[in-house]
């Protein structure tokens, strides 16, 4: 049988309790109640239907609790092979797909090739990358979860901006779910990426930290007091936006100034190296090349973002205060070339013991920010 | 009788429920468990004590409830003379106190000059400012809430660092406590006041807000998650220490270069409009007559800080996204001089939907604040 999400959704406290198993199991119920501040009815009463449904089970007893004979105490597991979930990311130019256990853990992956960045081809591009990574867990998937930069609403299930994709109010959620018959989640890749630190990653046990990633765009995602920052008006995280040079740097195509963005993203160092070099048709690896050849222009360029991005880091800690911070992001192949000036630079601005909080840097291959909507998917089944 | 914390402490759900009858009250048990989410049985267990001990009333019964005539619905009220507290602003020359009720509404306030920096003389000078302020309330009046600008550690009970006091690991909460065998609440000025909005003012019902204060410092906290965002490392809202102009903007006494604060602090200001002005004796209120009387170049300095302010704003807007900001503080009087620089360059470097925040610009007497920390006091009896 296999439980939807109002089944599971029978209490609160739910989420709670299944993340405390899930993040910090095996654990036994009153170590669960020690650690949510639920109470002991609340809890069993939480556990129940997640062992009736299969997705948590009692593991041999080890011991028996301080409480007396009378109450052993099981500890409860999450059964990583109840159910598996398929995690797609779409690029400009291809969808990367896992195939994940209950507890996050990969067991497929596969990449196809985008034929085009229309709606119907992506989501036909998404159906076919569904069938060809589910392979032998077929039988067993039943939720997807697709991850795609830009303003998404993932209660609605509508990517409502999508830069990259051309993209406006589409309501993939609904649009995927025709296709495949499974139960979709949508959600912003880098928020996506961060909820997968935050049950199985870095943030596991950290009240707050923060995701950082360095590429076409500088983004950011934040946990604080245990939880994703939604902001208000569904804008939060802009570390690109943050104005570091507002006095004399570039305009930004936000319509701010001296944006993050503005200096360190893709675009913003291809451009600035083009100039530097005198070679309008410089592209990436091409301004890579030359700054690990020598150049001291287009090595300027690279620590000049470097820079930006780590004053963007001190602003964004210095405001925040994480206990850690992961930086990541495609980026991170001309890491060498600005790894000293971030840490500079985010060392000298961080206020006081902020500069205590660890910047730790991390290459994400696109199998990774998969995962990421995959952990959305797991999420999806237990939170309201 | 007068309780003390550990007796009102006998659950989680305790402060939670407490806070739903003072910020949405009277309100009745199952409005309180569909608000909190909690279950009717904890509601119930949490509100029994409070009861009992005076600080929650039953009021007459309004209505039968759904649920039938066997479970009368008497909605649930503070008792706002239950107990009083007293709140002190420490500030450079002065300190600020009020008695307010439980449901923080000012009754009483006095003011009385410092006669130094000292730790003796603060402690002296609150203790008799206690004793005058009190009056009438003495005899119940248990609870002091002590706020002080700087690095505070609340739980610890101790002012880390106060640079305007000259004070390092100062246990405050233990010297006040000795010499007014009172319970007493130490907490950093602009959290104090925040907590008080959140619990009193335009924090109520949101998730998220942020809380500005422009004077000697430039100052923030944040609440996002419905909680003060404590910070990693202690250090949070630190919107002063943002680097706006990192190119070519001042150096900061943070060790940083191009802050906020560095801009647009009084200090900054002041010595900016002196050399505008060519004249080494100018302070703050000649800044503001210059700039009032039409002088261009001290005019330039108060439109820089409050550009800096503004982008300082929105480079925290669109990290956190908060609900709503209340801009405030003592650099008001200058308000005029800055107000349209401030809204100009937030408008311009907010990103998208994040423009909408709403910036309420408000400016609070010294009893507010010193209300403020009778709020953190009033959180404090229920709060873990
Ligand atoms: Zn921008
Ligand atoms: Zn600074």
């Amino acid at each position: 049988m296999l439980l939807n999400r109002a089944q599971l959704l029978t209490s609160p406290a739910a989420n709670t309790v299944f993340t405390t198993v899930l993040t910090r199991g095996p654990v036994n119920r009153p170590e669960i109640a020690r650690i949510t501040g639920l109470s002991s009815a609340a809890v069993t009463k939480a556990v129940k239907p997640m062992i009736e449904a299969g997705y948590l089970e009692e593991m041999p007893q080890q011991e028996r609790t301080a409480e007396g004979a009378g109450r052993p105490a099981h500890p409860l597991s999450v059964r990583a092979d109840r159910e598996f979930f398929v995690g797609v990311k779409v690029t400009a130019d291809e969808l990367i797909g896992v195939v994940t256990d209950l507890r996050a853990e990969v067991r497929a992956a596969h990449r196809i090739p985008l034929s085009g960045r229309g709606v119907e081809q992506v989501v036909g591009g998404i159906a076919e990358l569904v069938r060809q990574v589910a392979g032998e867990y077929a039988a067993h998937t039943h939720h997807i979860g697709v991850s795609v930069s830009g303003d998404v609403d993932r209660p609605g299930g509508v990517v409502r901006y999508s830069p990259f994709l051309g993209w406006r109010d589409v309501p993939l959620v609904r649009l995927v779910a025709d296709v495949t018959g499974a139960t979709v989640t949508v959600e912003n890749d880098v928020k996506a990426l961060t909820i997968a630190e935050q049950w199985f990653g870095e943030g596991v046990g950290a009240d707050s930290f923060a995701l950082a990633t360095v590429g076409v765009g500088i983004g950011c995602a934040l946990v604080v007091n245990g939880r994703l920052v939604p902001g208000g008006y569904g804008v939060a995280g802009e570390i690109g936006h943050i104005p570091v040079a507002a006095g004399d740097g570039p305009d930004c195509h936000c319509g701010g100034r001296g944006c993050v963005e503005a200096i360190a993203s893709e675009e913003a160092i291809v451009a600035r190296a083009r100039e530097a070099a005198g070679d309008p048709a410089l592209d990436m690896a091409g301004a890579i090349d030359r700054a690990h050849g020598g150049d001291a222009a287009v090595r300027a360029v690279f620590a000049e973002a470097g820079q930006a991005i780590g004053l963007g880091l001190a602003a964004m800690v210095n405001l925040v205060g994480p206990e850690r911070v992961v930086v990541s992001g495609e980026g991170l192949a001309a890491y060498d070339l600005f790894e000293e000036q971030i840490r500079a630079a985010f060392t000298r601005q961080a206020f006081g013991a902020a500069a205590r909080c660890p910047l730790v840097v991390r290459p994400l291959p696109w199998e990774e920010w998969a995962r990421g909507a995959a952990a959305v998917s797991i999420q999806s089944l237990f939170a309201a």
